[in-house]
């Protein structure tokens, strides 16, 4: 199976890089010099809270597709108050709501994507957006084929335009592209959609030991972290 | 000036690889072991002839938005039968389509690119489609932030909206975004949506001696080729 792979492409929120310990740094780095002293972990946690729920207006139609950044940042302006942050000047939302472009990969990663690059065509798809996606590449060290995902798709996942729109970008048909994800949810989606799966466990995700370390759907691939999962491919 | 442009965008044919001698070196790879003597640069020529009127008929609104690779193949499927070639097989016309994937840059493009990508975010802003441009830049070892152009605007250049959102892909204004090209038209379309503009010559475009040495509209900056134009950014 692995030498009709062509490309592999992946989810970045919890797969490649760790949100929740770099937005709780990124808010404290921006809130705390303004004395403010949160849960800052709390705060990120209630900020990927809304994420969902936000996307949900886009995938239902009820919202023209809108960037990530202009729903986190919609999501920021709901939860500040509800935190007890008083208005901020437009500068200080701006930089903050940037945290998402801020965020570190998980230790193995680039090293682990420069392996696969050596086999495969890599993009991420992601519901990020490409300014977010390019920034989190230069932060990381990261050289992708291509940024694919929600903007070239102009809707999120897991609604199936936003895989099959990064396979078509690639030239390939379904079965020739691997989904890469930490989560049970996106592999199952991009598998209905006749892509292959290749699970990772990211067990520290939502907080030490929360988050997924088996997936819970039929994979074609299940590593312990992207380095075991290079490992398996061949690379 | 300078510190104000934060990405350079890049047309591609022409200007970063040399379509021409690799158009005519591919088909005759391609057309020669099945007995066919052409005019290798002249098919290239109607090749390339055939593009901006294909395209035009995406841009008009006569036909939907049609990646690249699916004109040139109408435009392949138009051409053969006048440099009397008889009916090929699927795969080998697939093959020859392709050629467009495995264009040469022109000399100084890779290296100058690694300097512009210690300043500036880089990202092609061509008609090519994603695929094509992913291809060209893993043949020619260039390291995009992103593929930007008529895939993502989902239109022709010199409309509008392919200048406007390859910056707001980036989440830039225009006046943050240079466009670079060979060719004067390009430039003037982008200028006209308040991007800045880099033109680099590019003297043997269409065959030797055959292609825009200076810029015939203003532009912020000229060069003789991109290592010329790095050097003037500072690069």
């Amino acid at each position: 199976m692995e030498t009709m792979v062509k490309a592999l492409i992946f989810d970045v929120f919890g797969t490649l890089v760790d949100w929740r310990s770099s937005i709780a740094r990124e808010s404290r780095l921006v809130l705390e010099p303004l004395g403010y002293k949160l849960d800052w972990d709390a705060f990120a946690d209630a900020w990927r809270g809304r994420y969902q729920p936000t996307m949900e207006e886009v995938r239902s139609g009820r919202i023209p597709f809108s960037k990530l950044d202009t729903l986190h940042r919609i999501n920021l302006d709901y939860i500040l108050p509800r935190h007890d942050v008083k208005p901020l000047p437009e500068e200080t939302l701006r930089h903050l709501n940037n945290a998402w472009h801020r965020l570190d990969a998980w230790p193995e990663v680039p090293e682990a994507l420069r392996r696969l690059r050596k086999k495969f065509l890599l993009a991420p798809c992601s519901n990020g957006n490409i300014a977010l996606m390019a920034d989190l590449a230069r932060r990381n060290d990261i050289w992708w084929d291509a940024i694919l995902g929600s903007d070239v798709a102009r809707d999120y996942k897991p609604k199936p335009i936003v895989y099959l729109a990064s396979c078509d970008a690639f030239n390939l048909t379904p079965g020739e592209v691997m989904m890469v994800a930490a989560h049970s949810s996106d592999l199952a989606a991009a598998a209905e959609q006749g892509l292959k799966t290749g699970f990772i466990g990211r067990p520290n995700e939502h907080g030490p030991g929360k988050g997924e370390t088996k997936p819970a759907t039929k994979v074609d691939y299940a590593g312990s972290d992207l380095a075991d999962l290079a490992t398996q491919l061949s690379c």
